[in-house]
């Protein structure tokens, strides 16, 4: 995880699942933020990452903190690339946290919001705290003790006064920082 | 499971993976089968039966013991049904003893040898011995050293001398019994 | 838990083991204070709470956070009771955080600290907040995920200006409830 | 394990637990048993042998195969050396196969058994087969699958006929060794 904290990119979805509307960075912004990226046939995110995800849905209120997934679909792609493929997924393992199919690069490569923010593989997850800047951003299976702590404390960061300018993009209180998206 | 020891239906398979020549019960005589019947998108089969069936392909010598799997897709026919689907699965799952894809019944519901073995659904586990009889006909998780044991056993029992008649299907010592096929 | 926040009563140890200094709960004020209490031959404990316990210690940075182990020997005096016991309990178990053995109250029966802290059985956490008042008193095991949220809040919280005044024993902002100690 | 096979030399147990009378190796011949050595206070004994050894005991017909814990202390003999410890610990824990106290040495070192035996220390299996002779001998862990078949195995083994010479101690039809014992 880098030390500076940048905001994170937006995110390009191409279908969502378990919202009646699209989610936005921005509409969350306020609540702390758990993106979990995974591939349905990915082993580490179907015994760890996923049933992580689910039980912080189900621990946080909701107006603390938001769990979203994020289909990233790298390889596989006649597989996992459809909308029923991921749907039948989310059925068997009832996982009710809304699900967005990253946006698909149109080469059969790595999607567009996980080449935005830089994951590695599946499982990762990016944690944003209530101001939308990103606090973690992991590679991996992460434990539970050490996640629910790190969870904690950005739930109960205070937000600066509403009439404080926002950060300019890529920049902060900690200096400034080169854009993360391409 | 009955207490009649029945011989198990012949497989049909539309495609194997993991063996260069199809197989079937009768060129598996001789050694203890393990049918291991599954579905992709079945928790309780990823997090457990497979693992399972893995570990027993390891374990035991193979002119002791086939560990068999069988594709029973009955739900998600569009997902799981193809070939490619399988295979992308289990490459990622690391899975190396022989799957067949079971024979769909052309109008999308129940494959032909899980009708045949009248099983109830994915995880199931149906244990040959090595005269081919049932000996466990098992939906479910079961546990490592219940099943180690039976396997231990089953291992151990010695064949009948050559010469034997074979038992008439359905007929064995313990009684008769109505056939298993439909 | 009540929803008052109390102070927790002083502890009443009659060993400390991995410190060189006894510890008091006025000396750890402003950090999370995690004390966990049990027994040495108390299954919950061996195969979750201390394991847990050891972890937390591990996890958060000793400025931020003090675990607290408390042998509350309530049964089995004769043979978890001594010094030695727990010594040679805590060196195979590899435990390297405070741990204190609670004052036996003269009859065998539940001792000192446990009868004040009011609880039911081990394993038991009692969790203090950086003011030292109580957050968490609860019996039996807890998930990793939930006490790792809690305690990331906690580690969390400002202290009140130092001009202050304390609160009242019994009282804060919450209400005024009877004392917990005897 | 060495690849020949030897008959175990005799228990020498101060004190029995869960049995009315004491037990010998020849009074359990016929049967499958299963030696668990082990310390109240040893981490991997508690947390993996112990609960494996109990679920043996609960899974096997008693005619079939026994379970005989060894309680073989060769440190912290004056936490674990007494009788009233080792009642407290099979208490909390609910084991309820027979127990024996491995026979002191009189010098606080390894007990008379565990010499024997030539463990190595705990905890350490050592299975013999219906004709009592040792076909396992294992230091630490091991896995339910692996020990479910190998139990399965022995289970099954036919005894020779009752007219037969016994094997001489130390030799068998694999060939002579030399004794086990010292």
């Amino acid at each position: 995880m880098a030390t500076t904290m940048l905001h994170a990119p937006a995110l390009q979805v191409a279908h969502w699942l378990n919202t009646p509307v699209p989610l936005t960075l921005e509409s969350l912004r306020g609540r702390v933020v758990v993106l979990h990226a995974f591939q349905m046939l990915c082993p580490g995110c179907v015994s760890h990452g996923l049933p992580q995800a689910q039980r912080l849905h189900q621990l946080f209120p909701p107006e603390q903190l938001a769990v979203v997934g994020l289909h990233t679909v790298f390889e596989h792609h006649d597989v996992m690339g459809s909308r029923a493929a991921l749907q039948a997924f989310v059925h068997e393992y009832r996982l009710d946290f809304p699900i967005g199919i990253d946006q698909p690069d149109g080469h059969q490569g790595v999607p567009l919001t996980m080449q935005a923010l830089r994951l590695r593989g599946t499982p990762s997850l990016v944690v944003l705290d209530r101001q939308g800047r990103v606090r973690l951003h992991h590679f991996g299976a992460i434990d539970d003790l050490r996640l629910g702590a790190l969870l904690g404390q950005l739930v109960g960061e205070p937000l600066p006064p509403a009439g404080d300018a926002p950060a300019a993009a890529g920049c902060d209180d900690q200096g400034c920082s080169l854009p993360v998206t391409a």
